[in-house]
């Protein structure tokens, strides 16, 4: 944990739980991935972290913006995004909400399917949209469903159709999973998009844009490679797959920006044993899979947690304060705490910036949704 | 779905997604739970659905509540509960708030371990406490971890320490699982609250309650057993295991009170095929996991989901409106819906009054959590 937020916690003692995010953070994790990529577009994730403090924050350092509902929309424009700055990459719209976005002035879509691309046609003519191919996800911790995107081939047919429904067929974007720990993952899917662009411009139609997606990663127990890694191997791809036709690149960074800048607080309400010569502990802290930490679902993300206490460590299993028993957040993985741990410790979750806040629950069990302190 | 529900969605034309649950059919959950168990004390757990025009029913009826936290001694206070009839059941509880619960006048704690014990010593003296079990959960369709309860030899030991403490050792409680569709599984852990009743009363302490926990089913796609055989199975079970000294016995219905009361009406907002060739379809609705079908994870419950469309049907995978890959509610199980279905089309999600209100998340993706209406 940096000093700062540390300082923070030490004066300010907020009410458990609550995130503490520091805003130099993430202006650093900006400056390096413009550093990393500089001849790419970044357009922040919105969803990872859409608290006004950020949005204004990356706003002001020249951000983009990826949104996914109209509620995301107008967080981006209240903090100071013009509308030719937001992209609306969700590829599940309503059209009442495409038109939406069209009357606040958005002319950027995602789409990967025909009749998405209809109702865009309907709802925001004249518009660039870009279709979302589907990619395996190799390394990544979060992989993607095949949820979003279609087959190269598909996309190929839609984006020859969006000229004759009035549209701008203006490129192609991917995701290689989301906290992808692989930066060789961008070069395939690279490839599948260099052979759409070839393909249509043999059909006269000439793609600009390939939206590269997000999935770079936060630190949580493991190391992973510098953000100048990612932009070293994801240059090379682009000049290897585009040659002397390099496309304009976009990226949609949400974890990779704001997941190092937070620390959660908790407190520990109780640890226990279930038998008198059980070998592990339960501990049980005031925040868990419904109040923030939604990414712990089947373990998925596993966020460092640390005890001010600096004793020996024993194997724990780690819980939620909730009445529901899936809310239980590291049994499989090996989590340690120190034995000297007692109720009513504060420990701390690292790297908890992206994808907390907004997935607390309203009111689950009569918990109170996350609060959050930026700094 | 039943009429009143139905014309409610015809004459109000709610927005999208939104819950809606009828107070007669909880009426009617009340009195069939009453005539199946006419000996046991009903301790409604608010957590399925706290919402005021449910627990002010229930009071009325003369239901007592179960609670997991002090949001949810609020409500039901302000729904019109004496403390007398509030079971604090959560077993994980800060020291903070089990001196709320007492200064607001709760008498009867859930424990399960000897750090909770304590803790109940020293803020809720002199409170009856009973101790929480492990079972093991066969025919539960969410079972239950092991995050909840002891072994019966810790159980034994825990309740012999409680009047040293100056609490009264109350009683034994167990869960069989969620959604539990074999009705016989409360009689193992009978038998295992039966031997700990005998083995205290050699000790000197007379148990006076068993909390025959929650875990009664609501219908979603399969049938379920009717309460009667519920009722029936558990009154035999308790006179074979504690014969002519039966005990006060309490149940914690939440999911079997209002489970069948709800029926959400969410809008599809995209049908799609990832290629040409695809022989399934994506439908996307406008609720998702995170919007408070949070227990379609692992695709657990399955709920029941109809369009008035009648025709032919086809197999579909049903997903979620936001960007995350993982709000994908059915990909496994063989769900089917009208080939003619249509976006813009309502599609109704049965059996949905229980566990999904206070799980949406308050604004994940940006959209807003779940709206309700009680008729």
């Amino acid at each position: 944990m940096n000093q700062k937020i540390a300082r923070f916690f030490e004066e300010a003692k907020p009410v458990t739980p609550c995130l503490v995010v520091d805003l130099n953070v993430i202006a650093e994790n900006y400056a390096a991935m413009r550093g990393a990529l500089p001849d790419s577009d970044i357009f922040y994730a919105v969803k990872a972290n859409p608290s006004p403090e950020v949005l204004r924050l990356l706003a002001n350092l020249g951000s983009n913006f990826d949104v996914a509902s109209p509620g995301e929309i107008d967080e981006a424009l209240k903090a100071g995004a013009r509308p030719a700055r937001i992209s609306y990459g969700n590829t599940i719209k309503k059209q009442a909400d495409i038109a939406y976005a069209y009357q606040k002035g958005v002319r950027l879509y995602a789409f990967d399917s025909e009749a998405e691309l209809k109702k865009l046609a309907a709802a925001a003519p004249g518009s660039r949209v870009f279709c979302r191919i589907l990619t395996d996800n190799e390394g990544a911790e979060w992989p993607l469903s095949k949820k979003f995107g279609c087959m190269p081939d598909m996309a190929r047919d839609l984006l020859m159709m969006a000229p004759k429904l009035g549209l701008v067929p203006y490129g192609i974007s991917f995701h290689v999973g989301s906290q992808q720990t692989d930066p060789d993952q961008w070069d395939r899917a690279l490839e599948a998009a260099a052979g759409i662009f070839r393909d249509l411009r043999e059909k006269g139609i000439e793609l600009d844009m390939v939206n590269l997606g997000g999935g770079f990663p936060t630190r949580y127990l493991k190391d992973i490679p510098a953000m100048s890694i990612y932009g070293g191997k994801i240059i090379d791809a682009i000049r290897q797959r585009f040659g002397n036709r390099i496309p304009r690149t976009i990226i949609e960074p949400g974890r990779g920006m704001v997941g190092n800048a937070g620390v959660i607080q908790s407190e520990v309400v109780l640890i226990s044993k279930k038998s008198a010569n059980d070998n592990k502990r339960w501990v049980y802290l005031d925040i868990g899979k419904f109040g923030g930490l939604a990414e712990t679902m089947n373990e998925a993300i596993k966020y460092p947690i640390t005890s001010e206490r600096g004793g020996e460590e024993g194997p724990v299993i780690i819980a939620g304060p909730t009445c529901d028993s899936e809310d239980v957040l590291y049994e499989h993985a090996a989590y340690q705490l120190p034995l000297d741990l007692e109720i009513g410790d504060k420990v701390s979750i690292h790297a908890a910036g992206a994808y907390t806040l907004t997935y607390a629950s309203v009111a689950f069990n009569g918990f109170a949704p996350l609060k959050a302190y930026y700094i």
